[in-house]
């Protein structure tokens, strides 16, 4: 089944897209977003039927998005749709799972590149079949850092959204990241390719799967305030060291979004 | 000898290195930079005694950058350096030639995605075996926007560089996107997966392959004034159409670096 909704979107990557907005003229879906999303949903449902969803399109669609107690899937059917519209190569699909609100594993995978990334609470995260270990860097001065711009483009998010990364150069790190998927530099983070992330504006269906996979690789994911991470808070800073995730905490400056079960 | 080289970078990939700096603490450098580069030039010497070489490595080490009408070869042996330092996968080799200061073709290794992109004058550009096609949008509205940081990491340098992406962003972009290497940035720009790429402080290493074969995929490569290419200017625009570089240069302002040839 799995490799059967890689191929589906690998073909669609192909393909000329029909591209719709959602929140803002830079926030895109497309028909593929749908169609992977149902297709993984209806599988689910058939094999666990008393089993609860919160899913991206779901959601924009108007189901409520709250976690509960009940056994739940966290599912983002396209991760970088903007890359993914543009054939920009780098896309993922992210499904995690949740019992009595605690993330139990994650599945995400790269689907240009083939490279599954798993993790499961408890029994370590791996790329393929390669164990994944995140950097042990303190020092900024040393850091690779990664962060998305997220939806909102309004002039006052743009300045907390580029005077973070002003910041962060100022700090000297060696450099900051944009790849257009929150997903996958998450994955990035997990394997040690880069010293911390951070992102206003991200969702719980970016995080969910993400969450285990650098938690079982040694790293910390936690709220922008430097406090646990709240997965509906549509806020986060991963790294692979708690030093390093509070120094980003103590230097960014907060950009609002609306929660994710705010509603 | 290509699948020798590109083995040899891709297991430094894995191992820990020796990592120093050049123009600035962001302007890394590594034995495996070094090593390639020697290997390559070496190789290339002995078959073609009487060629010239350009190339970042003994550049930086004194010698001069200056283009000729001699057959001349322009490498750079690890382009991502800083990348490749953090194990981020995103690297490549890039070898480009020219005869009467006319580019004549430019091969690019993706090391960790096993990508080769060729393109030689009159004869097109592939990767692998596919022809690559650039995109033909020419509303920014509808864009996806490469760029990177440059080494100058100045208070003055950094303003410039992020008020160049608010710049974007304000006129609406899709997204921009910071990947770590000029490059492979310049090879997504040939296959179509983005729409325009410009940069401040690259080099004519960084330019020399790709500038071939952006163009056999029936991109503009020109400068950041508008007029034609220089490629020892260290700036570029590179986009899918004339309209879409056009409007780049007219939007973003003028980050000064030193020429390559100027010594």
């Amino acid at each position: 089944f799995v490799n059967f909704l890689f191929q589906i979107i690998r073909k669609a990557l192909t393909e000329e897209k029909q591209v719709s907005t959602k929140t803002s003229a830079a926030d895109l879906v497309t028909e593929t977003d749908h169609f992977v999303e149902n297709l993984i949903i209806s599988v689910l449902k058939e094999k666990f039927p008393s089993h609860r969803f919160i899913a991206e399109e779901s959601t924009a669609a108007g189901s409520k998005c709250v976690l509960t107690d009940s056994p739940t899937w966290i599912i983002d059917p396209v991760d970088g749709t903007c890359n993914f519209v543009h054939r920009f190569p780098t896309v993922a699909v992210s499904i995690g799972f949740a019992v009595n609100k605690e993330l139990e594993f994650g599945v995400i995978y790269h689907c240009t590149e083939e490279r599954l990334y798993t993790g499961r609470r408890g029994q370590g995260a791996f790329c393929n079949d390669k164990r994944l270990q995140v950097s042990k860097e303190t020092d900024i001065s040393k850091a690779l850092i990664l962060t998305e711009i997220g939806p909102k483009r309004d002039p006052a998010t743009l300045k907390l959204f580029l005077g973070n990364i002003e910041r962060l150069l100022k700090a000297q790190a060696h450099g900051v990241r944009v790849i257009g998927s929150s997903t996958l530099a998450l994955c990035h983070l997990a394997s040690g390719a880069a010293d911390a992330y951070y992102q206003f504006g991200l969702h719980c269906w970016d995080l969910a799967a993400a969450t285990v996979i650098i938690r079982e690789a040694g790293g910390t994911v936690i709220d922008t305030s430097g406090g646990p991470l709240d997965l509906m808070s549509c806020r986060v800073i991963a790294a692979g060291t708690r030093e390093m995730a509070m120094f980003i905490a103590q230097e960014i400056q907060t950009i609002h979004y609306r929660r994710d079960d705010e509603n």
